[in-house]
């Protein structure tokens, strides 16, 4: 799987192994981390990506971590058609004011010759109704759910879809914005609002729990303006995490659709009383946007950094033969400690280890490691087997971190390494987007900390310049007037990512209650709390 | 989840659950058994069905099986784009051809509001080259594997991804010709001829040992003719299994490539001797289909029965509930029951577990678990509290079955009673395969066997009518004349469904040597092998 980017090898490594770094030139950084750790490029359909193994082997890695979460809170997987009736889309208004414009259209079923000896759409096979490639499946969902509920009985009807989506980009990014991608969409319905209302709120938890105890990755969770939400959505909720480049991506999303869909689909129930009564229904989701949350979040200047949790393999081993005469009592010795450490368990999962037994020069693995950001890396050779001991390196050190240690201790510590390192990144994370989230109270600082400049990356051991970085997040007193949004976003590129629930301390700059009401930076009204200002992907 | 189906209840049941029975309209006795186990229902587009959470269940533990067989046989996952570009698919002449009939097109990227106030496609937003949603992937991973491949280093290449797909099918039944359907597709490149024969026939192989070891489906593996091809490949493969109306179902294919893609394709690559050679490139899929596969062999005139491996539950519990003052007791009972079974592993899996604690009929309960096939019910009342003792019907007998065992008995043989259910099923489809399955050597007696007539079937203790039943499987010496194949199809939908490799003398009524040559019934000229015809699905 490894292919054309291993030619620097480690002779060439007198700086980064990633050119531009972040600092020269953030955007390209990304693609190149992408392309170094083999996880996706593009593909010959305009704004389609090919997820390649390794970045495919991560998003296995999200799924079965949040399947499980779904499944414990009591939801259940099922599958919905592909496509959607125009008119499904047509029921609810707002909805398909926001999908119509970015939807691919399926108007034909057959192929035939055409008059260029080519094949064109045969006009005897159109559709009488076009079909939609879903965009998000509450209308087509909401179809069956009508079905499906009748009394009281039925409800909660907890139901979670992993699906392929498309929704038409012109400007795409490998992962961040792509035409096709895929995601998991849950679909519930309740007797209530407050239930259904409590299971927005509860899927917005499970995802902040995924963000940072999984991914190492810190987030926001706060509620969305009007001018933000989705369409058709009563309520959206999102979860926020500041990237390098100090830029927001939103990286979940929870719906209360309070009755809006239960209307436009026909979702009735009959209550205890037997009077007929709609749902109150939500939906939630997360997407292969998740990996390249991953990577701004935790690369650096040498690749991916994949946290603990979420590696498909925990570390790699790279036997280091000096001649055949002593391989096969190194590749023995391998063997035995693999199987001795796929014994050991890391955050209830088996440890894995993969071995690279390719026949490429030892630094050139490694590079091709690094850039992966295999947790681990373990060097074995033929004095270790003498010895019993290994070369042991961290991902979450420089490329330079080599740390002997003996075989009985990286089998008894592995795991506690795992979780150091997990905590490390999350700290590393979270320290990152305090330094640069600050409140603000007065509409200069705010147009200033929105203004790029350069800046010396106080965190960064060389101090390295940092061409045209603005601020961060800006947490400002917000009275939500959709016109002064309007104007952030024209004007500053700056839009309200939300206004956030259960701010803490650790997560910005300076002292001082988050409850505090305040005036509106912006219209000098009072309000109530706070808002998240920044760019965002 | 249960609904609608469950009034006939306990009471009416002086027969059958399924109404009708296989014996009185096998094909809506097959509808009714997947309505009534709440596998899967119609959809408002047609031809694409909803897979509900019961059978999306059984996809998932298809899928975790086989995805640990591809993984040990060294293919990674990934995923390609849901679109193709028509001029893709046009690389391949036979390729297309096989496709362009059936084919979803996608002409435009958005919607605007049309003359009479609905939406339409935007005339401005028509893509220069239509779209294909996949009905196949071959020609799209192509042209990735043409990117992958440079070296005989990076050979072979085993990917594999899983994927929804659309073929525009105008008669459709659910699970078994649907116009979307799940599936996975393996695709590798190899160097050689040999190499990639060699990994059509490994994973056909990995195909048959599922279907018979985790579906209980006893199944033919074999070579389809030149006229049952997959278009453009040079072999194809498949495993047939005979559903109980003694039709053939495909149940997986394999394909031999040859260098036909890796031509269309261009996936070349430098060889050892720095030559440049075209790979030669594998396929080979299985598909929702195989949960009808699963229906139709071993569901009876009650509904489903699962396998024990491929059960989402191995069991259900049904507490026994007679007033208010024991519930506490036995519901406390039934959890540590519970936590018990699950520490038991069962071919290699734990045990897994549902409790019915729905407030409904006992009877109610037992005949909806009855028709969604779960392996195990065990009833647990206050009685059995006292006495430590449950009830537990295996669904592989009749519905009446009902064993009285101790809990330390239950917890110690659930492992042995699960598989020895894996063995029964397995024999009965065997059996049943064997005894319609005959060796036919006159034009006259396949004619015969062919034509469908009453028969008593012998398997079932009533000895029911069962109108309209033909035969079975025929194996006959054939020398392979499209010809004949075309008049076969055409007058007595009979199709080759394979020439069987391995044929053993289980699998057939009679005796004799089954690589004797002989005389093709249809042409008289001479003939290697015998091969199977048989009516299809």
């Amino acid at each position: 799987m490894s292919k054309g980017d291993t030619k620097q090898g480690n002779t060439a490594k007198v700086d980064t192994a990633i050119k531009p770094t972040r600092a020269e030139d953030y955007a390209e950084w990304y693609q190149q981390v992408v392309r170094s750790a083999d996880l996706a490029e593009s593909s010959a359909v305009r704004g389609c990506m090919v997820i390649k193994p390794w970045g495919y082997a991560l998003w296995e890695r999200v799924q079965a971590e949040l399947d499980a979460m779904f499944k414990a809170t009591g939801h259940k997987n099922a599958y919905f058609p592909l496509f959607i009736p125009k008119s499904f889309l047509e029921k609810e208004a707002q909805h398909v004011d926001g999908f119509a414009k970015e939807c691919a259209v399926v108007t034909h079923h057959r192929l035939i010759a055409g008059p260029d000896g080519g094949l064109v759409p045969d006009p005897k096979a159109k559709l009488d109704e076009p079909l939609i490639v879903r965009p998000t499946s509450e209308t087509i969902i909401g179809a069956s759910f009508a079905q499906w509920v009748r009394s009281y009985r039925d409800l909660p009807l907890l139901i979670n879809q992993w699906a392929n989506v498309v929704r038409w980009e012109m400007r795409t990014r490998l992962f961040l914005r792509t035409t096709e991608f895929l995601w998991q969409e849950g679909h519930t319905a309740h007797a209530t609002r407050e239930e259904a209302e409590e299971e927005t709120r509860r899927m917005l938890d499970v995802y902040a729990t995924f963000a940072e105890d999984y991914m190492a990755m810190p987030v926001h969770k706060g509620k969305k303006t009007d001018a933000e939400r989705f369409p058709g959505a009563v309520d959206t909720y999102s979860i926020e995490a500041m990237m390098q480049d100090r830029k927001a991506l939103q990286a979940g999303t929870s719906h209360f659709l309070g009755q809006n869909f239960a209307k436009a689909s026909g979702i009735r129930f009959q209550t205890k009383n037997e009077t007929e009564e709609l749902a109150w229904t939500t939906s939630w989701g997360v997407s292969t946007r998740l990996i390249g949350a991953l990577v701004m979040t935790h690369a650096d200047d040498d690749g991916l950094i994949v946290p603990p949790r979420l590696a498909p393999a925990h570390a790699v081993v790279l036997p280091v033969l000096r001649g055949d005469d002593t391989k096969a009592k190194v590749m023995e010795y391998i063997a035995s400690l693999v199987s001795e450490l796929k014994g050991v368990t890391a955050y209830g999962r088996r440890i894995e280890v993969e071995v690279d037994t390719r026949d490429l020069r030892g630094g050139e693995k490694n590079w091709e490691w690094i850039k992966r950001g295999v947790p681990l890396r373990i060097e074995v050779g033929p004095r270790d087997v003498e010895s019993g001991n290994l070369v042991v390196s961290r991902r979450d050190r420089g490329p330079k971190d080599k740390t002997v240690m003996s075989r009985v201790e990286l089998v008894s510590s592995i795991a506690s390494i795992l979780d150091d390192m997990h905590g490390t990144l999350y700290e590393r994370a979270r320290s990152y987007a305090k330094q640069h989230t600050r409140r603000i109270d007065t509409r200069a600082e705010f147009d200033d900390f929105f203004t790029p400049k350069s800046t010396r990356a106080a965190s960064s051991a060389g101090g390295e310049e940092r061409p045209e970085l603005h601020g961060g997040f800006a947490l400002c007193h917000f009275s939500g007037d959709a016109a002064v949004e309007a104007e952030l976003r024209d004007k500053l590129k700056v839009t309200v990512r939300n206004v956030p629930i259960d701010l803490q301390p650790d997560q910005y700059e300076g002292s001082g209650c988050e409850s505090e009401e305040g005036t509106c930076v912006f219209t000098g009204k009072p309000a109530k709390l706070r808002a998240i200002f920044a760019k965002a992907y």
